[in-house]
């Protein structure tokens, strides 16, 4: 599927969304400058259109293989994965101490877009090693950091997340995975983990696992969780991957889309001979997890923007060369059907939405890694927000972009329903979408007391021109004011629509700007077009959901369990 | 996948919405008694829960082949087609003439209901049937019908609609298969036809092709075409199925779902020897292909209603069963939890409104059929309004249903991506939605200058009573008044939100009433709490879209088509 990497909307979003500059300015991101700013994003944009869109449809088509010596990727794909570790796409946003370029969060995002656009089922692999990286960098010991970081970092190795056991989904806190002391400082580990994407792989020599366990005698729950190293490989006395850890690869799912992503069933152990090192303090493990989880969901809300932007791209092409009935007397191209036009507008502003959402939370991600206390605030409140909307957009600008094609968006080889199937999981994973509106009416609200929400209501409200948006966040307000000391299932009665009230105000708000600060040249009428489109007729909908995010939780339960 | 046909509820729709006792009440349906309605109606779910729904799996995971010689079905479909035809169940609203039972439509509408609630993709097949039934009994002659009707009604032979070709999917006109006369009454059929549904397959002793081709020096577009009958196999002196009449199946799509209904490439005439016989006038093609593709349409919006139903069944038997995290310190099923109750809510309330939305229309096919007027013209209004947003809803059910599993949901063989997957296709088959939002701002506003409209909002304001309904019947009437003297740019731009503003008005008089009529029972409790959501929740979403539904073309042809 070819795709041009859209470079001048991210630059753009960078600028405005981010307020690239002001992180520029810093001591810290002083390597960002505009020049190697733009170099990344169009090298980026040129390795993932030559070397990984290309591999999409059959990552589809092929996928990923289980088999008794681990799983087997499509041909091609280990190929492109050390094209992409040579160029070093991996390092953009990792250390400088360890072989990372340092640059800003924001700008991994844009190239991780960039990657998952061409391929999201690829993409998903260096997006996991970051996570892993991000767990090292904060909570592992010095001795860790030096083993394992440098070559997770490079890509050369790439790391995986271990929390689903089968009756441990969205309740984390159930699972049941054991670590036992081994006398020497390591533990023994074993336990059964499912989900766990790229869990196994031929393209990397090591595969480094982040497990979460409890340890003996461990409080039940989520308070009683470790965070463990588990490597595939142990390292040997050079530190290089040596003897095989008895982690296996029991199956691998049958899934409705990114079959180039294998979504393992690890067994750790099997043979009591699985070594795993604690990483941060016994029992802290969902806090280690919590770092990684974070970063993860905006990674996620991000794969809804690439799956967006793909999907978008796919059909503007679609629409311009389909000749379908007349216009003023002659045969048309579809694109100049009001009702196409329609769709493909929406399609163009809730990509816009989606990415400024997310890229929003990027460079809070950055400015509270500087210590900016408002920015961490700021940071978790839009965590659920870019997660969980991002990702529905994402759906919904896949399902349009199958409406676009007609008959043939139906059928397997155009490729839009591969977007339509793959796009369905991101809802799903990293904490359902329900548990994003559940941890925004829960603990987001109550975020410093409440001066986190209100933050952001200020926010939007300094800058609010739009008479609808300006409305939206009166009633954001209001209804936000009333969960925050409503009864918890009123509380989470209302917490679905009470998101997406909350994210589309944050998404016009951005929008808004974007569209303000653009200047008067052709891109900049184009994305004030779609501005106005979003302002005009995607953000009123929200308006629409005040009716279900103020009503209590009695409509919810009027019925028993058995009359449904 | 196990499930249960809904007959109370079906039941309870047919007496409220449809009116069944006004029909029965008439001589043409004094045969449809109380006993018999439900005679058919248990007899059609255990039909279909014992002998359809265990197919459905295999359905999607073997699908149906091409070969040579044909199209294979997957192991079990004849066998359990033939129980269908044995059952008598293709009869149910067949003319009596003819071997049917001559049952009222909307009773036929709840036995396709049940059999696609069971397996979507079979029950595309004798949908197509009927179809072929009514497009012979109204526009046939009396030898075609003689000839054919009998072995359609009973399902011995099947039946398909072909209009598309490459160059004409929406644009039915753009066709180029020819007829030419052969001297003897007969045409001489040539050309391709695709995405012909159930084109071929091994399950009936015959096939009947209704083609749509152009005579020569016809004149351009749809008034030039004419309809053909074609039988896969020409009937020999004792009118059983004799000589292969050259009808070719090149292919058969790879489809993102209903993989048993096979969905082909049909070559007509390669050698010259396609014999097809003229149905109606000569040009007359259209006028016969609406009165197929009108009731048709109705029969896709049916399968929202089926893929809805059998969604929420699974969604609902999941939530019940899977444990997930705490209520009241205690284990508990995650249909406890307020945001699964809120999706399985939604999930009941869509799949309530689009059963009344389909059964309403099919009750105006039967009230026209008597020939009242009125409900002809009623008939006419909903039709895009029952397609349209029943599958829509089915979609949005389907995709709650996934949600709902979490990241079993993703997993092919948990079933509910089967239902998501398959629900695609309704929105596009049979007029995409979009077609059907044209239909409604063009030719539906403007029936019988614009009294149909006023008799729909009259209707619903008649009997509305909630203040949200209320409102939006004002706006609806405000912005259909607006779109009958728009020009035809403003009328398209507007089409589709207004198609769901009245789309929602029109469930909601339904579900309202629905509500109302029910008894104090426990039945009757469930369907006031979950109308009672559709009003208070779902319903007031509606007015999020008249700011859509308002604006003009404007803001759609501010981009031109290189700048998307």
């Amino acid at each position: 599927m070819p795709f041009t990497a859209p470079t001048a909307e991210q630059r753009f979003a960078l600028d405005h969304v981010v307020r690239l500059g002001e992180l520029a300015a810093t001591e810290r991101y002083a390597a960002a400058s505009d020049d190697v700013i733009d170099a990344v994003l169009e090298g980026a944009g040129q390795f993932a259109a030559g070397e990984w869109a290309p591999l999409a449809r059959a990552g589809d088509t092929v996928g990923a293989k289980w088999t008794p010596e681990g799983v087997v990727m499509p041909a091609g794909y280990p190929e492109a994965y050390r094209a992409f570790v040579e160029g070093g796409w991996g390092t953009i946003g990792a250390p400088e101490a360890f072989g990372g370029q340092g640059l800003p969060f924001a700008i991994q995002t844009a190239v991780l877009e960039t990657l998952g656009t061409a391929n999201m089922g690829f993409a998903l692999c260096p997006i996991l090693t970051v996570g892993a990286i991000e767990a090292l960098t904060h909570h592992g010991s010095p001795e860790q950091q030096v083993a394992y970081l440098p070559r997770l970092t490079t890509g050369e190795w790439t790391g995986t997340m271990n929390l689903t056991e089968p009756q441990a989904g969205s309740d984390v806190g159930a699972l049941k995975s054991m670590a036992t002391p081994r006398g020497d400082g390591s533990w023994s580990i074993k336990g059964t983990k499912i989900f766990i994407s790229f869990g196994d792989h031929d393209m990397a020599d090591n595969i480094v696992h982040l497990v979460l366990a409890r340890t003996a005698d461990a409080p039940a729950g989520t308070r009683g969780i470790s965070l463990f190293l588990v490597p595939k490989f142990r390292l040997d006395a050079e530190g290089n991957p040596g003897a095989f850890n008895d982690v296996r690869v029991v199956s691998i799912e049958h899934k409705m889309g990114l079959h180039a992503s294998p979504t393992c069933v690890l067994s750790f152990g099997d043979n009591d001979d699985c070594i795993g090192h604690l990483i941060g303090a016994e029992h802290g493990g969902m806090r280690a997890m919590f770092t990684m989880m974070n970063n993860a969901r905006l990674n996620v809300g991000l794969q809804g923007v690439q799956v967006a932007e793909a999907a978008t791209q796919k059909a503007v092409d679609y629409a311009r060369e389909r000749i379908q009935g007349t216009r003023d007397g002659q045969p048309t191209a579809i694109i100049e059907h009001p009702d196409v036009r329609r769709m493909l507008m929406r399609m163009k502003a809730q990509t816009l939405a989606a990415r400024a959402l997310v890229y929003y939370a990027a460079g809070q991600v950055d400015r509270a890694g500087l210590g900016d206390a408002a920015a961490k605030d700021r940071l978790e409140m839009v965590t659920p927000l870019a997660k969980a909307h991002a990702t529905d957009l994402g759906n919904e600008v896949a399902s349009l972009g199958v409406q676009i094609h007609g008959g043939m968006g139906f059928i397997e080889e155009t490729g839009a329903a591969q977007y339509f199937r793959e796009a369905r999981i991101t809802p799903i994973y990293e904490g359902t979408n329900g548990i994003q509106a559940a941890d925004l009416v829960g603990r987001k609200l109550a975020l410093s007391n409440g001066a986190a929400f209100a933050a952001l209501i200020a926010d939007i409200r300094a800058e609010a021109q739009d008479a609808g948006l300006i409305a939206l966040v009166d009633a954001c307000e209001r209804v936000g004011r009333r969960l925050q000391t409503a009864d918890a299932d009123d509380r989470l009665a209302a917490s679905y629509p009470f998101l997406n009230m909350l994210s589309i105000a944050t998404a016009g708000w951005l929008v808004e700007r974007l569209a303000r600060e653009s200047a008067d040249d052709a891109p900049g009428e184009t994305r004030r077009a779609i501005a106005a489109f979003y302002l005009d007729q995607v953000l009123p909908e929200a308006m629409g959901q005040v009716a279900a995010a103020e009503a209590d939780a009695t409509g919810l339960y009027r019925l028993s369990a058995d009359a449904f």
